[in-house]
């Protein structure tokens, strides 16, 4: 019974506390987002960036990185080392 | 007071519909980069990532492409062309 209890008393404090990192990790990561993304960067000057803006921009900036007017074997192959890099991580 | 009550009553649906508009809006754009980053691609086939996950892999992943081993001029010119086609938008 003891242990029961201690067990219920604990569950919530733990649960707040993943939670809580999870959160963390993702607001670390918008925080960078908007610090790295341009668009994000020169809109922020005009006020606080909401999560769905920083997100819609980081999007867009990748779908235009991707298609940018690089000559093509080397936008393959830059993609692919970094690729091959990450996974070596 | 009649007008009073509707607007309670209107009040937390259209918070609700706002709330699911902005939650929609984060979830399309995470699918997205679940798509178009390499990193987050690979790792779904061993089942589906955490918001957090692909956040941090979308960060690193811009990391990667920001230093990767573009000729400088080459680079900078891309990026700014970039910047500059968005802010037309």
């Amino acid at each position: 019974m003891a242990s029961k209890l201690k067990e219920r008393k604990r569950t919530p404090v733990s649960h707040k506390v993943i939670e809580k990192r999870r959160r963390d990790r993702i607001n670390r990561c918008l925080n960078e987002l908007g610090k790295t993304v341009p668009m994000a960067l020169a809109k922020q000057s005009s006020g606080k960036l909401e999560k769905a803006e920083i997100l819609e921009m980081t999007v867009q900036y990748l779908r235009a990185l991707h298609s940018a007017d690089f000559p093509r074997g080397r936008e393959k192959d830059t993609h692919k080392k970094i690729f091959m890099t990450m996974l070596r991580k």
